[in-house]
């Protein structure tokens, strides 16, 4: 099996289930709300699993609160940054781009009456920094950005606009969805000085179900989960001790092996770029995206077509986003970057972790050209 | 180890270990939402997982909806219910012995203009009937309740309040907290008529980090969290396998085991309100209570120097909910009930589960027994 569909989930790994069996089945099952000993064990692991987190991200350990997944980070940031705030007014500024929990939730507030403005992005994926110059004004509350997108690996100039809000409006908070980017490349919360910033755990290794929330510390958010107040009020319900664990070892480990699968994912990247290319397919991804996304059109071939000619060799690749894979239209990230819909029509996404090899993109190749052979007929 | 803390969370089960480590480690651990084969095996296994649970509750599939919790599931329910029918009105009826995810959900709608009418509950723990006769009128958009309360184990009269309902206020829907009546009481949704039900896994043997909201078919709710539009819509959020099949095996071991369950624990509690009382305590829960929580309060003994001389001898207890416990005031469930302060002071729950014995009952008192006799001095 080659799995090249790393941005719409990982494989947990070893040391992920090693630390979900240890508190399921160890002394720190406990509801770290109790005041017991049990509890007292469970508590003070959360509160390590937290403190682990904090240091992969270089924030404090009360910046960070643990959720069940990226989109509920985002909503939280989102609506909870507004509803704190209502004072710095209802504009809000972001992208075409941005993943579905942003852009849902846009189409939310733009419903209780915010104007929400959208900036383009070019072809390489970026926000347009002049128009971002000429929309942002003291009455914007907030801007939301992603860090890396999960179609195309652009990187967001996160410097630039920070200096744009310096000079033009230094009262507009930050989001930025990280989560893409946790793991693949460095996240130092403190020199970032982003206001909010969402993370997931099964994008690196890790269990679907768990997720984090940073708020710089100052920033007022509102809690959007109410109950018994659990993690400083800041998002209620029983804390889950195997979850917020499993994250901080996901975490550990893509901070480990960083560098290392960073430089071989590159590799793997600019063989698969030369070689698809020779094959006339066109490369989406700008060149100076992450490697970890390579964003692909294989012409005559639909972007489903191809998924599943892959899949007959235990490939696997995706259209999309997983999340919009279902609603079967072409990208609207794509689109958005203003490329023609007889190009995204045909793309592909390639997502790898620090699991993959060369081997695998050389095999891959060999499959691409043998799928060539095979429709030979039909598409040549 | 003696634990009777099972209200505040309960130990995993073998069986939820295992399916949590299959679905971890084997074939299924593929985004629901991809395309290819790894995301259909992972999305045809979580659709099972949720059609055991509609089996276990008595409803159909597309009733029901995973959450991280069951926090999550009444913020959905009540947010969700009232965002969705905004002409039913603006008037919710409700307890004050709800859950905190209830009641400070109530908080934030009296914060947003809604009339929130709490009825009395009397000594036994059930709401005054004939005052929700005189609240209920047709303004009425919805009523919120517990179908057995944490602290004191009494259950609701459902039936009688359905029938008031359906005299009155026939468009008033019901949301029914059911996390700690899941695997003691059998629940038949289809049967009990209510509109909205919440569940957790970690109340039943099952892991933290997952929950379920029944929406009756016909019945409208917003989603609350916002996204990929996964769970027909109704909860975004790359989808948990691992959790919805803990859940759903969680949910089966409990009814496997409920009627020998209910025996045994019926005998485990008669047997400790009996010899408690016999010590001069007294007994907080109503006669009729779910025999799964036994409210008691100890003559001379604040509730929290009882847990921590319990903990001495390895048994686990808890003085008010997980939730509330790190605050450290009395119940305000047993104040609700008009339990006097002098009792609520030294008021413990002990809550049971399927896998208490009678041994550990008897070694309960016996150290009950010691404690008097250490204390001796100082409390007789």
């Amino acid at each position: 099996m080659i799995y090249f569909d790393n941005s719409a989930t990982t494989k947990p790994c070893d040391e992920v289930i090693r630390v979900i069996n240890e508190d399921l089945t160890g002394e720190n099952w406990g509801n770290p709300g109790s005041l017991h000993k049990l509890g007292m064990n469970a508590a003070k692991a959360y509160e390590q699993a937290l403190s682990d987190c904090a240091s992969c991200l270089s924030c404090r350990d009360d910046e960070l609160i643990f959720t069940s997944c990226g989109t509920e980070s985002a909503n939280t940031a989102i609506f909870g940054y507004l509803k704190a705030n209502p004072r710095k007014g209802k504009t809000v500024i972001t992208t075409r781009t941005e993943h579905k929990c942003t852009l849902e939730t846009m189409e939310e507030l733009v419903r209780l009456g915010y104007d929400v403005r959208y900036i383009s992005v070019g072809k390489n994926g970026k926000p347009d920094l002049d128009e971002l110059r000429s929309v942002l004004d003291d009455q914007v509350a907030l801007m939301c950005f992603t860090h890396v997108n999960n179609e195309s690996g652009s990187i967001l100039p996160l410097e630039k606009i920070m200096d744009i809000r310096k000079d033009i409006a230094p009262d507009a908070a930050i989001y930025l969805d990280c989560v893409q980017s946790l793991g693949k490349l460095e996240i130092n919360l403190k020199s970032m000085g982003v206001d909010m910033a969402s993370f997931s755990g099964h994008k690196i290794h890790g269990i679907k179900g768990v997720g984090l929330l940073y708020i710089r510390h100052g920033v007022k958010v509102s809690p959007y989960i109410l109950g018994g107040g659990q993690q400083n009020n800041m998002r209620s319900g029983t804390q889950s001790l195997p979850l917020a664990a499993s994250m901080a070892v996901a975490m550990k480990e893509a901070q480990k092996a960083r560098a290392g699968a960073y430089e071989e994912v590159s590799r793997i990247n600019a063989y698969l770029r030369e070689e698809l290319t020779k094959r006339k397919a066109t490369v989406n991804s700008p060149a100076d995206a992450l490697p970890f996304v390579l964003n692909v059109a294989f012409r005559n071939f639909q972007s489903e077509t191809m998924l599943h000619c892959l899949e007959m060799y235990d490939i696997y690749i995706s259209t999309v986003s997983a999340c919009s894979s279902k609603s079967k239209k072409t990208s609207y990230v794509l689109e958005a970057m203003g490329i023609d819909r007889s190009i995204s029509s045909n793309s592909v996404r390639l997502s790898f972790s620090r699991y993959n090899t060369m081997d695998e993109a050389r095999s891959f190749v060999e499959k691409i050209d043998q799928i060539y052979d095979l429709y030979e007929v039909n598409v040549r």
